[in-house]
């Protein structure tokens, strides 16, 4: 397997927690429902590539999001003593109920940095959301439970359009109130670039919130996720999320583009000299199958490139007659 | 259109120019010869979405690269006084002298990083391509012409593997004593990561050649050619090459990924409050119109994203019901 010249940059984080989502966000928006017994594949398969913490599941309305009502029987079949983290989606005390009662020891919460997204999504003002969250986060941090805290739309919002930083430190700071022990920033649309990132990040870190609770999650929908990863890590963040083979394409946008693709950013990271105890060999392979699982072409960079002609119409291999 | 929230960051350049390469590095390695009009229309279309500078055609031997065997006819049927610069490929004084009969005014000659490429892309090694060039940058120079030198493989070798940084200062060096006026640094592979850019981009500054003079060729194969692009600005880099919506897959990885996109760099430098004086919309169609000729989707994130679903699937366009 190819893997890139490793030339460290200075002012970066030394270790970096890979947060994979693929099997929770890449395949949430998925139209039809994919049998359990292939999620928990994804699941394991993942895990021995290498990946450490996995959002394995939520445990949310089962008719609101049907492709993740199999969460109990999902979580069933882990191996929650594998050394591996499994957090798993809980926006509600009875949601909670159920992911303890299967033996889940990492939640998560998602909020929203504007209105009309926190309705929309939660049929709730932002005021409600938190005021639905408290419960939730408190009983889990009784229980000792990691509880993540996403804030959605930190960039931009399909509907309002701009996000004012303001905004997004006013929920981050009230999540983190609430008890979260890590916040993840959530560029949900996408349009996120490097100098409002660096500026969220700061003034996040400004309002009194550790650097090393923070998290990132972008999504590749204008192609921004790399280098917004790359100025948060040259901010501090070492917490990236990403999505095996960039499954989850945006559903506010018609793009085939959806969160960071794993490959691309363990690629990266790798190149900068960074570990991150992923074999991109059998990363690939697994984003492969799970593409062929969904039907669909996978578009991660990193995998095409890797993967060749069983992924992509096959190229004649030689060189050009003319460098560029 | 919709446009990124505005957000500058510290420590870039104030003025970037985009070297725009989608008609000569985009279509150069396209199977099927495209029409001059076809090629006419895309440059002229390329100049009215705002792009200033755009490498327009190659006078190179005809019969080894049939798809710029018509430069001549490409470059009659350009106004060379609309204000834009046209830059076109010349490796050998023949070539020149052709350019230069047809009211050239900007030139590049195309160097290799390593001996491998060097003979299979020019037939020559290196010593023997830098000798091939001097007349034809002497003669351009003395004509009052821009000279840039591309050196290509920059950041790995699919042949040689990993690239010694200090193989590619030599050759950087060689092709300016040569006199040329740019220097273009190509990953012609798209290997490349943000450590290792920043380090080739000091080494070669370091070695006395002007950060003003340098532009930087990233190609998007492994998805990190706009965290690159980012490193190089940060690194004092403000001449970036680009091709409109991604055209030019590498002939060397079975990727559907090609050079980066002019639209995923727009949006980045406009989000960093860097103006490219591009009007998004009109590149985007530009773009598509392309893709419709070629016959094939476009790559570009951006395009993607803002083109809707007359270039991908459709989506429900209804938000999910669980934020991500």
């Amino acid at each position: 397997m190819r893997m890139p010249s490793r030339v460290p940059a200075t002012g970066l984080p030394e270790r970096v927690t890979i947060y994979e989502v693929g099997p929770r966000d890449g395949l949430q928006n998925e139209k039809g429902v994919i049998p359990t017994p292939v999620k928990v594949e994804f699941i394991e398969r993942l895990g021995a590539a290498g990946l450490r913490t996995i959002e394995a599941a939520g445990f949310v309305h089962p008719a609101r999001v049907p492709q993740l009502a199999d969460a109990e029987a999902v979580v069933d079949a882990l191996d929650l003593d594998a050394g591996r983290r499994y957090p798993v989606l809980v926006p509600t005390v009875s949601g909670l109920d159920r992911a303890f009662s299967r033996g889940v020891r990492d939640i998560a919460v998602f909020g929203s940095a504007t209105e009309t997204f926190s309705r929309r999504n939660l049929g709730r003002t932002i005021d409600e959301s938190l005021a639905m969250f408290a419960p939730v986060v408190a009983r889990a941090r009784e229980a000792g439970a990691g509880v993540r805290g996403y804030v959605s739309m930190c960039c931009g919002d399909p509907w309002e359009g701009t996000v004012p930083i303001a905004q997004v430190v006013d929920v981050a700071t009230r999540m983190m109130d609430l008890g979260c022990t890590q916040l993840a920033l959530g560029d949900t649309i996408g349009v996120g670039t490097p100098g409002q990132v660096k500026a969220l990040i700061e003034a996040v870190v400004s309002a009194g919130i550790d650097v090393g609770s923070i998290a990132v999650h972008f999504h590749d929908t204008y192609g921004q996720a790399l280098a917004n990863v790359l100025v948060a890590l040259q901010s501090g963040i070492s917490t990236i999320d990403s999505s095996a083979g960039g499954l989850g394409g945006c559903p506010f946008a018609e793009s085939s583009a959806g969160n960071l693709a794993t490959e691309d950013l363990v690629w990266m990271l790798e190149g900068l000299g960074i570990d991150t105890g992923v074999d991109l060999g059998e990363l690939v392979s697994v984003s492969l199958w799970m593409a062929g699982q969904l039907g669909k072409p996978c578009v991660s960079r990193t995998v095409q490139a890797l993967a060749g002609c069983a992924q992509v119409p096959p190229g004649d291999g030689e060189p050009a007659a003319v460098a560029r």
